[in-house]
């Protein structure tokens, strides 16, 4: 079917709405199921919905339909709790596939919390584990035999800067390392075949491309054929083989699902489950060309518009994720006028306005007067009114 | 106000509920909330509501709010993830606090995640801990000087007994171990003082007694006299100092916030917020007294009406939590039958049938009713149905 698929999601009129790599809009089926699974299955059914409605096997059937999204079997995808321990659970396991090797590779261009959960990680163990990190664009030739793990994710959160996974995977592979991709920036923005780079995990999160809803659950990838070594360090009774068994001594499942710990967030998972309906009719690769055709729209009017605006993000499409990112001194306070008019892309640290492209809900009309709205507050330096400068809790 | 509340609950008509204990009923105000959260928060105001609607201090709110039920300061209470992943990070902090020391404490009472964690944990660590299990009674006197960390739940899930959390704290300090209470049977149902007890960690759960929906956050305090000796093993972003400065580098938040992971669970977070609400209105002694009360009343008519059915808990109402438990070999299928017919409690392995009593919304009516309807079950053998005896995924 033809995009964009506006009528699927709730969007306040006025608003153009350019983060959705950072919180995905509400589908409108989402909001249905809230109010479902709210009333009718923790109201009604109570205790009785874990059979009756399935809860119970909610996170693996919503593991599955990503795994379709990105390239992964069924029964590969587990998902739950946060990127953030899903990153934690992806790398111990990793470390201990290779016992004789110290240092996890990353890269400066790293989510600053995956570097963190390692750093973490490295602590925790206290065996002199080395968190090395690299420049993004050295970090294939960074991986040599000391490398336990290589642990990256696809698309830069800043400058949507793409790593080759291909590439990369392979040469970590051939140096004896595993890989680890984080793949938030990714699923959902385009089309990603995790099972044939043959990297061992791959992580992510839900509420950005997939629309999950804030705070939405994470996933982690393992590759079937090394799940018997995946020994989990969150050893939690969701990841039992039993978990009703009540035994005293842990068992994990023989499948992805020992990557699952505590008790599901059945109702995050039913507004994502709800929220991934959309993908039943969208085709992952129109949508990576719908994103590019977007984004070069986007980068040329702003371009042509706003001179005092830097392109931060690499020129060629095929090397850029679905965002375009422009640096500017004063980022921060000209991301608050345009939210104020409506365009809402957001701000990363230092200097860095980030706008997404998401063409299930955006199309070239929604470029053009997002780069109009853009021209005005950086050519009328709108935002040099002060009310723009105070720094809020969340840029 | 005088208890039950039921007006402030939306539990269906022709159902007894005696399964709080493991999952709350919807408070009318959560299903208010949830339809603000999904459609007026993240549908209209999208990305800003992390700043409009504050969901970025929701977490600590919550926590607040939780800490004032367990007696608690406030600051000192972290929520999110789930229970498994709340003890796993008291443990890593309390192994780190004790690194002389080798053995983990607990009993074979404690609820499985808890242990499976601590395995998993010394999996992890690979340095030769050990978990040491004694049968609930004996865990005082197992205190020693080799224990690093005595962990324990409060009240047992399957019997409802209640360890004496004064007395077991200072057996463990008096020995030098570091002391973790799971609350998760303790919280919203009877008052504790977690604080007084001295102990350094508690964590819980806040879909039982709580009433905060399925899968909803989890909690941990920590005392705040050795916040700073708390090294977060989970070293998520949002437990940094600066997550927004997106530093390459971990700081701790210099708060129990470093015990926050990754992106909260908005959504999940809000539905407990506004349960939160019911306690309020709502002394905690109260609940106390009239929860004994009603368990008395309950367990005085069970054995009178059912004499195959064996107290497993605590006859003493003070050594017992919110729960009644009885033994009865076709204990499952018993279950099913009473669920068939409107008594909902549940069922724990091996033959352990399970009353859970909430005087938010029970009361004594409530309870002889159900003794009836306990009495034409067990007393008609209605359980010899063969449609009871198919056990569920989730029993």
């Amino acid at each position: 079917m033809p995009l964009p698929r506006k009528e699927l999601f709730d969007i306040p009129r006025n608003v153009i709405y350019l983060d959705g790599n950072s919180l995905g809009p509400l589908p409108k089926g989402a909001m249905e199921r809230g109010q479902a699974v709210i009333c009718n299955e923790w109201g009604q059914q109570l205790i009785r919905a874990w059979n009756r409605a399935d809860w119970i096997s909610l996170p693996q059937r919503v593991g599955d339909r990503i795994g379709q999204l990105i390239g992964a079997p069924n029964g590969s995808v587990a998902t739950g709790d946060t990127l953030s321990i899903k990153v934690y659970q992806a790398l111990a396991a990793a470390l201990k596939m290779r016992p004789d090797r110290k240092v996890i590779l990353s890269d400066t261009g790293n989510f600053p919390t995956d570097l963190y959960m390692a750093e973490g990680l490295i602590r925790t163990i206290d065996k002199g584990h080395d968190l090395r990190l690299s420049a993004p664009e050295d970090v294939a030739g960074e991986i040599n035999a000391d490398v336990a793990v290589v642990m990256l994710t696809h698309v830069d959160y800043r400058t949507g800067r793409m790593h080759d996974m291909a590439a990369i995977t392979a040469a970590a592979h051939e140096a004896g390392a595993v890989m680890i991709w984080d793949l938030a920036h990714t699923a959902g923005a385009m089309p990603v075949e995790i099972a044939r780079t043959n990297a061992e995990f791959a992580v992510g999160c839900t509420y950005k491309y997939l629309n999950g809803g804030p705070g939405a659950p994470a996933f982690i990838y393992v590759r079937p054929d090394i799940i018997e070594n995946v020994e989990p360090a969150l050893a939690g009774w969701m990841g039992h083989d039993a978990p009703f068994a009540m035994e005293l001594v842990y068992r994990p499942a023989f499948s992805t699902e020992r990557l699952r710990v505590g008790t599901p967030p059945v109702v995050q998972l039913s507004l994502l489950d709800a929220a991934l309906d959309v993908w039943d009719q969208v085709d992952m690769n129109e949508i990576r060309h719908a994103s590019q055709e977007l984004s070069e729209l986007f980068i040329s009017e702003v371009e042509t518009r706003c001179p005092e605006l830097c392109l931060a993000s690499p020129r060629d499409g095929g090397m850029r994720g679905s965002q375009v990112s422009f640096t500017f001194e004063k980022g921060y306070a000209a991301m608050q006028a345009l939210i104020d008019r409506g365009v809402i892309g957001d701000f990363r640290s230092p200097d860095i306005m980030r706008f997404g492209f998401t063409p299930l809900y955006l199309d070239k009309h929604d470029c053009v007067a997002a780069a109009e709205i853009i021209e005005e507050v950086i050519s009328n330096e709108v935002w040099r009114d002060p009310k723009y400068q105070k720094k809020a809790k969340v840029t």
